[in-house]
């Protein structure tokens, strides 16, 4: 331990205690236990270019328990990165680049989105992954270009959450020797002491994952314990490692090691004795001796220095192997090959009627020849999603004959959360497009991975079959009925639900072209014939008018398996002499983006509208007069009685139809599109 | 291994391939396989009464991996509950009492809803902490009333889900020696072998949660290792079981041993060799042999008269303890004790502002003395849920000292989806009154489990603080913008969002009454002022006029924080000669309820009604013409600036309600309420 090692790590507990006592909110206690791994892990074992946060063979950093992100943003501040003194000032406020917990896209250097627990230490397996997988695509013999580590801090918080459990487990089998954890074993959490509720043995449990478990009994202050155990962890050849670490949690606050100093800022004669005891003047706050900032800045040349170099070595590779080169050069800058939509399946009415699942299939099959960087998998569903595309390798450790690392197909098992979550990291490290599969209904299982995917706007992927009361026999466990609608009230989220091959098409090209959104796709698992009318370009635009009608009397609007049973309902009032529109709708978010004249050519004033669709009609206010949909919960039986037990068939809907047409006949006044809002622009006044 | 048993056990098997076969639809591999786990654990284990399935003090069987229903709908046949063999011939048929994964509230004897994978042992933990906890609160010496074991089967599926690591770890922590789970060990899963995704070492795993572990090599015939298995866990006095059993998937089946047999009906010819391999004729299907028949008889002759010893104790019970009998009785009947009601607290205007949660707190302390039924606690979030009511005591096993199994509140650790999925066992036990606590975004994490709380009509309360981006500082990490929209489209559950003390009580008031359905209440971190015109009888009906004007030129809908913002913008409205109306909707599902006059009453036509509220406007169609919300995610900083940036003010509001109001009268027609709908009286043609 040298005392350039003490001072910096003195510097960063005390520092901790002034962000979060000026923000009057925050949490030092983390921060102020976990200084010493933060500070030997940055200057001894990181691999970044502060100058080049993007850096593609930079180390990866993920703070698990993301509410210390303190201690994130002052490392990111010592490295040169752009955290300034002021943004670690404006802590916690409005529109700071130093939120309450860490945000990616907001803050240069930070990799993913903490916060919620036990996410990023199941980003960081997807992360590892992602590694993996690029070094084993596009390494060659003497340019290990893709090399790079995963570190990743996680807490008691994060051990209890089931996406990490899940996301371990994963790993374990997968081999993952490039991820290293470190556990912040404190013993506290904010309930208080872990022995209320935390006593299983975290190290034989990860030892049952097939990790490699090593430990450092004082992480307060054994910096060459700590670097040991990091350095032990990176001879790993076939097993993830976690460190379990032992620390103190507030380590120099009078309240050190207990859960007081979790979650609330130090009192002032704390930070005055926590200053004086580390030999900081307590009427400063805010200072970085010079010692410490000259030791960062020499790390932060050492760090450029090796980008540099990486950038010479892919250089020769560039002259050895150009194509690859110029492949791996697209993929990092996120540019889609010329042409791949091309490859997108087009059908006409005279094509098969098949399960939406089905026509998914065959785009999968065709995007993953066009598009090496889509890679994704199922949560133990495979023959259900049929998501594993012709000629498919799995992603398995070599060892055990499976696959390999340069495989693109996943086995995530029933683990739903840790997959979206994985999903979540692969798609942050990018160059990959990620996809999971699991049925519509599971994936309410990983809400809390699916809402980060959107917050951080990472293109991820979701195949999400079986989406309705049409799996039929499975009964109303699995028959979602709520989904869609939080889906759809997800900001930056597409839910889509495509009604045949073509809107499948469109969804997964909108999906794939929308390099900052995440989508689900949902697909049916019965039979769907092919729509006249519908296309690829028109069903991009998330909604469109699939038959028209002159002086119509209605407009039908629905999703995916219901937009055929419209089409025969419009047959049926045709019959009666009512004029039916249909109008398809397969994903809100999209079409909301559309310019209003286009939305309002979609669904327009001068008739009712009346929206068909098997899930709660929630939400469907914003483009429907009246709605038609389930009420509650779905059945088990055959699919088509299903459906006929809730009267959702062309018989149904055009009852309902003729209804809502006498009705507003009978009201006598102009109908207005639901899309008109008084405040529309309120943003202009 | 007697005749009598590898006869029944055969049976079984036939029989699970025969029910399969004739619905063409579900797993008959499982069955096959736990046939003799399920023959020896109800012929010599299990205490169960057919003639009452509600006895209380039966043991309970949860079957986790519930796509095996099959078998468990023969037990109950077998066993002579009210399952008919016309019943299994009508499995995942519609409206039959066999649907395609098992109920709660549709078949007699299904203890929890079981399908989605990982949530029956969670329950099972839910159910062995009820036994535990009504059995230290009513046994007395000589009077082991309440003493039922809780066993559980499981497959691979359900341990790779995190929920199923989340509930086990703490069942280990709580030494809930109560509990038996017999694993199916039979490496299959739906992608293939276990080897592609779950190669944990599961015994390992679950002695790190403290758990004692047995295995069974030959889980196929040999029922004696199974039985001896069972005896021994039954011995455990401080940890719970788990049985590690090697099974063949589909055994008799010609293709046993792989996942061909999970999920699809084996072909005619297979159902024939396997009818004459184990003795059956193979032309004749349903067949259950008169010694079977005899046997299970005989077993469920022994199970009544378990149950009538049990209700001879009780009498004897009743005598000595009177005041804990007819306590005990009334809990088991599902009573609320007499004015317990009484103890809501109300409020006035010169009452304090504080947060909801704090009200919450006040209310829980009240009712926690006069409903001993009312048990519950935080997947960490105590001091910050605010719902440790005063003097209580917290579930812990006694050997640690923190506690006792009389305890009635819960260290759930960072463990949402577990902690729900408990609630769901403690709700379905009986006589208690469950509920979770953690921040309104975290209830997502819980997602899978909520869904079954509803689905199975449990009484199960989750208190969700930091209810939106009131919670300020910590960002939009933890923000919730969506969750109210997901959980008001779930059938069956009641969203409750109180603007003030008067409506705290109000929602704990219905919440408790409503014993078919869950609750999610969410309240508000930061301080909220005693409203003019709020009482616990108008809000109890969902929805309610906080704020009446004659001849009104708009209405103000909202919920929660931002009622008091709406009542100030009254004010500034007024002083713009806008005469506005408020209402206050606290919970959506609850307000639907009410009949449609008092509705259109709340909600009247003849001007324009604009929402408010904190949240994404999605859903709000059914309510109001105009919705002012969020349009994407919260922010990071002091509450109220928060809410400054997104115009959610007094001034803001009032801005847009003259635009609201401004736009109607421009457009001159007649305005309608959104509750008007064409198709109200659909069902009555
Ligand atoms: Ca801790
Ligand atoms: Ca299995």
């Amino acid at each position: 331990m040298s005392n350039v090692d003490q001072k910096a790590v003195n510097t960063i507990r005390v520092l901790a205690a002034d962000v979060v006592a000026k923000a009057n909110s925050g949490h030092p206690g983390a921060p102020m236990g976990m200084a010493p791994a933060a500070h030997v892990l940055w200057s001894r074992f990181m691999k970044f270019s502060s100058a080049n946060p993007k850096w593609i063979n930079r180390d990866r950093f993920v703070l698990s328990n993301g509410h210390a992100c303190v201690l994130q943003y002052i490392m990111l501040h010592l490295c040169g990165y752009k955290v300034s003194m002021d943004d670690l000032k404006a802590f916690r406020q409005i529109d700071s680049i130093t939120p309450g917990h860490p945000e990616l896209g907001v803050t240069d250097g930070i990799e993913v989105t903490t916060g919620p627990l036990g996410q990023g230490i199941a980003n960081a397996v997807g992360l590892a992954i992602a590694q993996a997988h690029m070094g084993a695509v596009f390494n060659k013999d003497g340019f290990n270009l893709i090399d790079n580590y995963t570190y990743c801090f996680l807490g008691d918080g994060c051990l209890q959450e089931g996406v990490a459990s899940e996301a371990s487990s994963l790993a374990g089998h997968l081999k993952l020797a490039n991820l290293v954890a470190i556990y912040d074993d404190n013993k506290i959490t904010i309930d208080g002491d872990t022995a209320v509720s935390f006593t299983e043995d975290v190290e034989m449990r990860y030892k049952s994952y097939g990790w490699n478990v090593l430990h450092i009994e004082k992480g307060d202050d054994d910096f060459e314990a700590i670097a040991n155990a990091i350095t032990e962890a990176k001879k790993s050849t076939d097993k993830p490692t976690i460190i379990n670490m032992k620390t103190t949690i507030g380590f120099g606050s009078l309240k050190q090691g207990g859960h007081d100093v979790h979650g609330a800022p130090l009192k002032k004669d704390d930070i005055e004795q926590l200053k004086k005891k580390f030999g900081f003047n307590p009427s400063e706050s805010f200072v970085v001796p010079q010692e410490t900032t000259d030791h960062y800045k020499e790390l932060a040349a050492k760090g450029d220095k090796l980008e540099q170099e990486w950038n010479t070595l892919f250089k020769s590779y560039q002259e050895k192997y150009p194509k690859e080169a110029s492949e791996l050069t697209r993929r990092i800058e996120g540019r889609l090959p010329e042409g791949w939509e091309k490859a997108l399946p087009t059908y006409t009415t005279s094509d098969a009627a098949v399960g939406s699942r089905k026509l998914s299939e065959s785009t999968l099959n065709a995007l993953a020849e066009v598009l090496p960087e889509l890679i994704g998998g199922s949560a133990d569903l495979t023959g259900s999603n049929l998501t594993r595309y012709k000629g498919a390798t799995d992603f398995q450790h070599p060892s055990t004959g499976l696959g390999n690392y340069s495989g693109r197909y996943f086995r995530f098992g029933v683990r739903e959360h840790g997959m979206t979550a994985i999903c979540n990291g692969l798609a942050a490290y990018g160059g990959l497009i990620p996809f999971g599969a699991t049925f519509l209904n599971f994936v309410s299982y990983a809400a809390g991975a699916v809402r980060l995917s959107a917050l951080s706007h990472l293109r991820v992927l979701q195949v999400a079959t079986h989406d309705s009361i049409g799996l039929g026999e499975d009964g109303p466990t699995h028959q979602p009925v709520e989904t869609a609608a939080w889906l759809r009230a997800l900001p930056n989220l597409a839910f889509w639900r495509p009604a045949d091959g073509n809107e499948t098409s469109a969804s997964y090209l909108v999906s794939i072209m929308s390099q900052h959104t995440p989508s689900v796709l949902a697909f049916s698992r019965q039979n769907l014939p092919q729509l006249a009318g519908s296309s690829i370009e028109k069903a991009a635009r998330g909604g469109y008018v699939l038959e028209d009608a002159q002086d119509a009397d209605v407009t039908l609007v629905s999703t995916g398996s219901e937009v055929p049973l419209c089409v025969e309902a419009v047959a049926k009032l045709k019959e009666q002499g009512v004029k039916a529109r249909v109008v398809s709708l397969p994903c809100f978010e999209v079409f909301n983006a559309q310019d209003k004249d286009y939305r309002m050519s979609v669904l327009p004033s001068g008739h009712p509208i009346l929206s068909v669709e098997a899930y709660s009609t929630f939400g469907w206010g914003q483009y429907s007069h009246d709605h038609f949909g389930l009420q509650s919960w779905g059945s088990s039986g055959p699919y088509d009685q299903v459906y006929a037990k809730f009267d959702l068939t062309p018989e149904g809907i055009a009852k309902r139809a003729s209804k809502v047409v006498s009705f507003y006949k009978k009201r006598g006044h102009p109908v207005y599109s639901p899309l008109i809002s008084a405040l529309d622009d309120i943003s202009d006044e």
